[in-house]
């Protein structure tokens, strides 16, 4: 009985939330958030911060319907603007065609705590955006805005260390999605003198990481995780022998920036300061996963090998054969390193495990470069976000993940992708021609 | 022989810088620019430093010729949008009507430097506002994003006090607009302890002000500038007795943030800041000049009296005759002060001079309310700044400055606008439809 | 062969070390040292840092020798001065009666990094200060000047908490010397905003804490420390309701700063602090451990009772037969809590408990107030830190430590100290006349 | 009436605030002053504050009086500990042979602003030192317990720059001692990137600067101070031309630090800062004046010539001999360099004034040389203290400060000490020995 009651008071509460907030949106547009917006923005991320997710619902779809351009006016300007090309006309249309949601967002922003506050609705819009076709415009105005307030000029890249405060740090091993941070112990190998770890902050989002990438200071490029992560392994020492700084895992902390390409700018800016600071440093690659490589290549075992007909995928459907043959002979590759006993079966193993490699290998290079039905792109999200960069893919590393998590989607391999800040431009502008920059050793994969 | 050599080189580098800028703008937003805009908007920002005056004119008409958007997909998505109401539709139609000099601009601001630069352009551009009408569309771009990025969820108040470095103290000095700064001792007094400074800064503008307001803390609503300035008053000390907070003077530092209001803002985080900091504040007002009221009256002086034919304009008539009976009779009022001597004359100086006042008073009061063409909206820009912002006209106070400046502009009268936190939007709202808010105080004088 | 070679190399290096210190701090001394004494500091650390233990040895021997003022002079000195009284043979008699050490280690704490030499030099000395009578008096040095260095004026008082360093938070976690902190999850607990942790530090010393003491924020004066520690109750949010500070352990991070007392003054500055931020705190006392009780227990226990024939120890005799008796009937007191089966037993088990608590609670009375050998101090050291301090034992707890240690050391008591801080100097003086301040509820356990 | 009885309770409150602080001061060394010596402190501090100056002569007096050591004990222990040489017997007689008002300092320093009070005291002690006899041995104490305060291991170097706060800009100017700075405008040309200035801070004292040096960075070393201050001259901007760092200016800001040797250390300090900012400095150096250079040669013009007997003031004789010419006729050589019309008296002119230089250059060295009575060290302090630092007397400059003070305190005058930090050491002990070390340029002037 109490319960009803006490349910019913707290949905009326709701509502009334709702509705306020409802109230505040349309004052922010109006004569009064003219003068007073900022009030009227506080109230108004006040109310959203109490909604629940039927509240949520409601108020997205308001977004959707109120607040969105007048068709009639925009096509009659446009048109006048297309007669006359007058500046006063254009900014008529400009206006009138700019959803006034962007407005609104522009006003909400202004409150104390506005910016977290607009994450937080991108992040919730996001969650119901695949259900709601109506909602892709509103996400669309959030991106635009957002991807405006959060630009690297206005950014700070701060090195995490072992002095950062302890918040910061939890942030950190909370969001690091790559590879799992196991406690302080863990994290504070990452933090050595030969490791570094850099994010980017927005100045009205202060102690929040938006997104943070960890580097390993080494003397050649890595091959595989595991030495990397090794809690055992003292640091290395010397900082004149570092010759290689290699980004082992970026890591996003905010899922309302979806969308909003800070990686490729933190990874330029963290090896402009590190190539500062050491000046020896002479490569600057990733060591990267390969997420889906497993499940393709479970997908594409199963095709015919009529499927494959085009001439660029005959190397494919000869290595798919040996590694059919592979699968239901000597057992799954990810096993290949089981242990074999006696001398003669051991040098066996070991020949058969260096043949696995080097299959599995040529399958992601063909994975890497062939996946992407328009044309020559891969599918793999991780290889697109590098080679969109303007990185080149340079080693295909087996046995680089030997984690549970490594052998399961990648079958334990591991890629390199380089960044050469001098080709970063040039190779950007190929791989959009459909073009995949790679190294000799990967193209010669392929054949 | 040598020197035309010279200028010869350097206008051939202007040229050059010109057309690497240009070059910059459109790889910014071509494919080089999505991967490494950073490192492209550096080198733009590079090159607009150097440009000499007629290649900024270049500048200029380049981004108003080549950025706007494309009229006929712009009127086709209108069309298009109009009849489907699609949210891709929609989505397209917004990008495709927003000028791309915009996106141009959000990629410049990513330079490090580059919201330096920005503001510099605007600042630039605006100069050259009035001569060229095709750049109205490319301000209204400008002005439209830079309103977006100054948002006073991005800004930080600071106080500015004696412990502030030095070369922000030197910009206060510069840019006081209001009561001009007589140096380092004079700025000292307008930092005691009964005295305020605070300013907006913007995070990538480290110590640059956007922006700051002078307040005094006094007992009592003031009605003279002179004293709150004066270097040989001690500063009061008890804070228990700050009733009042008395915003005396609020200056502009960056020219490129024109139409960008900020002092709105300003004065409600302030006033809030203050009241937090001394519970026993009871006033929040304003001690402001009225700067083109001598202007006004020197000018509807010389009209005939037909011309005020209208109901409400009649007992201007009759202080309009007083005054004019004045003028050309004991001497300009700005001289009643000078001294007379005799009892008896000294009693009748001081009667008469405060007749005058009474009546500079009356003329300053239809000045404020009557002065609008379209309405009953004051053409005086310091009231219109604080009766938009929903402040409310409290006195008018002759002899108020004194100095010279003041003589001049408004033969020596203050306004003090009242700041009632509560009122503040209804108060707005009824700007809005013009109506002059006004204490019983200041309407009396209009009868 | 190899290795010898090595070791033999290493000594050589040491001995060389060593016999450059010596050098160093004989300069120091001398001429040289007046010019450029931070560069002979400098390496006089340097080398100091690279000592062996036998090296260390030696050097301490030396400064024990060499160092010492010379009895001659001191002696004719004296004489003088007591003859003349003049200002000028006490500033002969001042300067030659001091051990030039004193001015040795003046000079060496001007090196970069000489502040943290001096303290390791000092624990490094405590070490050797048992098996080497000669050393006494180059540790009173090094306690004389320590004290005058690290005095209240010169330490910063600063708040840990969540946002602090992890690197500093990881030292709190190593020192904690009281109530063992059992990982990140445990220390959190204790920064939560019902906790306050505190600590001092030497400018000097950076990011280095000396001691640092942990308070809870409470409704009532605690009784057992479980609660406060337990991980998994919520901590309070209503900071009105906080009306006591509970001081639960003080911690020393310097081993070289041995008899500096800082606790005293950590403990008043923290009470100020707090009492500054939470205007309703009305009682400031301690949750504090009795670390030897049971050992003394246990060794009273054997005494016969005519050897506690004084009138004052009258009562404790009869509380020890009874002890006794309990010891060698229902088995020892720690277990009186074990798990009793059936109704009736269950309360007798319950009355036997609260005997049992009594009974321990009046031993331990007496055991704060009767067991210094010279009068009526506590041998108990952490009862005369605080009663040092001037604070008054409020209470006694049974149950308040349930842990193994707790028990062992002191079945399970934990006692309040109470720090009124309008009565802490004459308490003090009550104690230094040997007095135990304690309230009405203590001393009423000891008759 | 009323006045005189204002002037009776402000004398009455004034004896009590005596009263109170002697008070306290025992307190301090007694029982009350082990537990609570804070607050303690923190009222005596109080209490010292309101002293007029008969109460500080009154306070100055007890010092003396009532905390010295008791001569009969400390001969005692002496005779002891000359006999035992136990080194119990040495800790006594240490501890006796202190005065007890070391400890007093000790304990007051405690006090929030104790550091500045202390050295107020100190201040005010010095302004009587002369007066009172008894109180030499009161201020060898103060100077002993800060010599071990203030050393350099706990004091800060902070640069001071255009981005200090102005506060702290205003107390440079106003203790600039060396060449007055004029204004704001004069200190901005000091702090330009050509200039620099550091200061020393002691964390006790946050905001007020100790001591402070004034540098400029050159080409070469400098012969005159006018174009070093010039404000009109651009400052230089190519940092890699930077071979010289000229200190030009050394300003202690504190009295009470008298005999406290800073600015030794800041010298040195500030040269390796310097060294490591600009590798490219070759020289450190000084451009010194030679105060009271005139003052010694008007005294030294009227000796006889036979009072110049010793073989090594013959030169001297012969210098002066010209000098007395010089004066008596062309008139004084400060005068030398007035205007002299027509070609031939122009070039006679030029002659003259270099033969004056010249002949002051000599006079100046042997002012430099020959003027302490015990020996070979000058009697000038900035000779005394930069050859004391163990710096060379690298050159004379004739017309190197042709402002008035300069002219009549050494007839423009100027003198650079060289800094060469590899013979610091050697240069003091040679200058203890009563060398003074010169280069040859300046030896050559003796002759």
């Amino acid at each position: 009985m109490f319960e009803r009651l006490q349910q019913a008071r707290r949905s009326a509460r709701e509502r009334s939330d709702l509705a306020r907030l409802i109230d505040a949106c349309r004052a922010l547009l109006g004569a009064r958030g003219e003068s007073n917006s900022v009030a009227i923005a506080d109230a108004a991320v006040g109310h959203y911060r109490n909604l629940s997710a039927d509240s949520l619902k409601a108020f997205f779809t308001l977004l959707a319907e109120e607040f969105d351009p007048d068709p009639q006016s925009v096509l009659e300007l446009a048109g006048r603007y297309a007669q006359s090309r007058a500046p006063e006309d254009l900014i008529a249309l400009t206006r009138a065609a700019e959803p006034p949601r962007q407005e609104l967002l522009r006003r909400l922003i202004r409150a104390s705590g506005g910016t977290a506050a607009v994450l937080s609705m991108r992040a919730q819009l996001l969650v119901r955006l695949r259900g709601d076709r109506r909602l892709a415009a509103v996400d669309a105005d959030f991106q635009h805005l957002l991807s405006s307030w959060f630009n690297p000029g206005f950014l700070e890249l701060q090195q995490v260390d072992w002095d950062s405060p302890a918040r910061l740090l939890e942030q950190i091993i909370r969001h690091e999605a790559v590879h799992e941070i196991d406690g302080w112990g863990d994290l504070r190998r990452r933090l050595q003198p030969d490791r570094r770890c850099f994010a980017f902050f927005h100045p009205a989002l202060p102690g929040e990481p938006l997104i943070f990438v960890e580097v390993a200071l080494l003397e050649a490029m890595p091959a595989a995780i595991g030495p990397l992560l090794d809690c055992d392994q003292p640091p290395a020492q010397d900082p004149r022998r570092f010759k290689v700084a290699a980004f082992y895992s970026i890591s996003n902390c905010q899922p309302g920036l979806r969308g909003v390409n800070l990686g490729n700018f933190l990874i330029k800016q963290v090896a402009q300061r590190l190539q500062a600071g050491f000046p020896a440093l002479r490569t600057f690659c990733t060591l990267s996963p390969v997420p889906s490589f497993a499940d393709w290549l479970a997908k594409v075992e199963r095709l015919e090998s009529d499927r494959l007909k085009p001439a660029r995928l005959k190397a494919l459907d000869a290595a798919l054969q040996a590694w059919r043959a592979r699968s239901h002979g000597a057992g799954p590759v990810e096993k290949a390193g089981a242990s074999a006993k006696g001398g003669a079966t051991e040098k066996a193993g070991a020949a058969q495990k260096t043949d696995d490699a080097e299959l599995l290998r040529r399958l992601c290079a063909f994975y890497l470069f062939h996946t992407s039905a328009a044309g020559l792109r891969p599918s793999d999200p991780v290889a697109r976000f590098h080679l969109g960069n303007g990185a080149r893919l340079e080693r295909i590393n087996a046995d680089g993940d030997l984690t549970r998590k490594g052998l399961k989607q990648s079958h334990g391999l591991m890629v390199n992708y380089l960044y050469d800040l001098d080709e970063i431009e040039a190779n950007h502008e190929r791989f959009v021609s459909e073009e995949v920059n790679a190294s000799r050793a990967v193209t010669g994969l392929l054949h």
